[in-house]
C-alpha cells in the first residue's frame, strides 16, 4: 500500500499497518464499508454500503440513480472506512478504557467496473459464498439499473488494537477488575421466506454460512 | 428531527424514519459512529469513533491533539453515520439480494462539551453500564488531554430494512431457497488482564454485560 502524508498514522502509530495481507483480510471479513465524499456544494457525506474486494480493487455498487453513485461516478474523491469491533477494554482508570478493533481507511477515486456482470457475481459470492450458481442472474434491465464502482487499493492504512488495557503504573495496585470483554458477530439460524415454496430445504451453501 | 432536503430519503423512501425514539435506540445500541468531514484542503475524511448519546446531543471524544478533533473543533461540518447489520437477505434472483440493517445519518457542527468530566462519565457508562463507580476518575492532566465534542440531534434521518426478500413476481416459482440469515453481535466471556491482582472476581457490572 502506498504511504502518503495522510495515511501516516500520527495517533498511536504503533497500531498502524500498511501490508496488503492485513488489509485484505480486514476487507474480506467486512460486509459494510463507510464511503465518505464531498458533495458538489462542499458538504461532507458518508453512507454505509456493501463492499467486496476483487483482487486489487474494492467494489461498491448501488442504484444508477443514487446521489452517492452519481457523485462518485462524476469523479468525487472517496474515503472508505471499514471497522471491526473486537472487544471492550476495561481499565482500572476511566481514561484508559478503550476498544479492541481492526479498521482500515482507503482513499481514491472510483471508476465504473470494467465487467459489471462479473462484479455482481463477486458481490453475491461475498454475501453468501456459493450462492451465484443457485440464483437467477441479472437480466439486461437489472444490469442497467445497477452501477458498480471500483477503487484501486493503492492509498490507505490499517489500524489494529488488541490485548489488555494499558494503565498508568500506579493504577495496577487499584482494586478494580480489568480486562477485555470480547465482541463477536454471529450468523444465526436461517429464516425461510414465508413465500418459500414447500419442499425446498436449506441448501449447503446457506447451512455452512450459518455455522460460522 | 429536522427534515431538510438532504435528509429526505430519495432511494427506497418507505424505509425512512425521522422519529427520535427510533434514532435514540439506534444510537444507544451502537458503540461506533463513522464521522465524516471535509479536510482544510478539501478532501473527504471519515474515522470510526466511540459515540455516546447524552439526551439531545451525540458526544464523541478524542485526543486534543488529533487532526479530526482539531478540524471539528475548528468548525468543520460533520456527517455522522451509524449502522447495525441485522441480516443477509437471500433472494431467488441475484439482483434482489440485500441486507437487513438499521442506520442513521446526522449532520451538524460540533461544539466542545459544556461539562467534560460529566461527558467522560457518559462515555464510560456507555461502554460498560455501572463502571464509573468502580474506576479511578480522570485527573486534571487526563482531562486536558481529552477533547469532548457535542453534536445536537437536530438534522438527520434513520433508515431501516427488515423482513424477507422482495422478488419479481415470476421469480417466486424458482427452485432457489430464499430467506434471511440473521446477524447478531454478542459479548463473550470476560478475559482478565494478565496483570490483574489475585483475588479480584469478575464484578456484577461486567458479568451482566456479557450475559447480553
Amino acid at each position: 500500500m502506498l504511504k502518503t502524508p495522510r495515511t501516516k498514522l500520527r495517533r498511536v502509530p504503533q497500531r498502524g499497518l500498511h501490508d496488503r495481507a492485513t488489509l485484505d483480510a480486514l476487507l474480506d471479513e467486512a460486509l459494510i464499508g463507510h464511503v465518505a465524499f464531498v458533495t458538489h456544494d462542499g458538504h461532507p457525506a458518508v453512507i454505509p454500503t456493501l463492499i467486496a474486494r476483487d483482487g486489487d480493487d474494492l467494489l461498491i455498487h448501488g442504484s444508477s440513480a443514487s446521489r452517492t453513485v452519481r457523485a462518485l461516478r462524476a469523479g468525487a474523491e472517496a474515503c472508505v472506512e471499514v471497522t471491526h469491533v473486537d472487544g471492550i477494554v476495561l481499565a482500572r482508570s476511566a481514561f484508559h478504557h478503550s476498544m479492541n478493533y481492526r479498521s482500515a481507511i482507503l482513499y481514491g477515486t472510483l471508476q465504473p467496473a470494467a465487467d459489471k456482470a462479473r462484479a455482481l457475481e463477486v458481490f453475491t459470492e461475498k454475501l453468501v459464498p456459493g450462492r451465484w450458481d443457485h440464483v437467477r442472474w441479472p437480466n439486461a434491465k437489472e444490469l442497467k439499473a445497477t452501477e458498480v464502482l471500483s477503487l484501486p487499493l493503492t492509498e490507505g492504512s490499517a489500524k489494529v488494537r488488541t490485548g489488555p488495557p494499558g494503565e498508568e503504573e500506579e493504577d495496577y495496585a487499584l482494586d478494580a477488575w480489568a480486562g477485555v470483554i470480547p465482541i463477536t458477530t454471529r450468523r444465526g439460524e436461517p429464516i425461510p421466506d414465508p413465500q418459500l415454496r414447500s419442499g425446498i430445504p436449506v441448501p449447503d451453501h446457506v447451512r455452512s454460512l450459518t455455522a460460522r
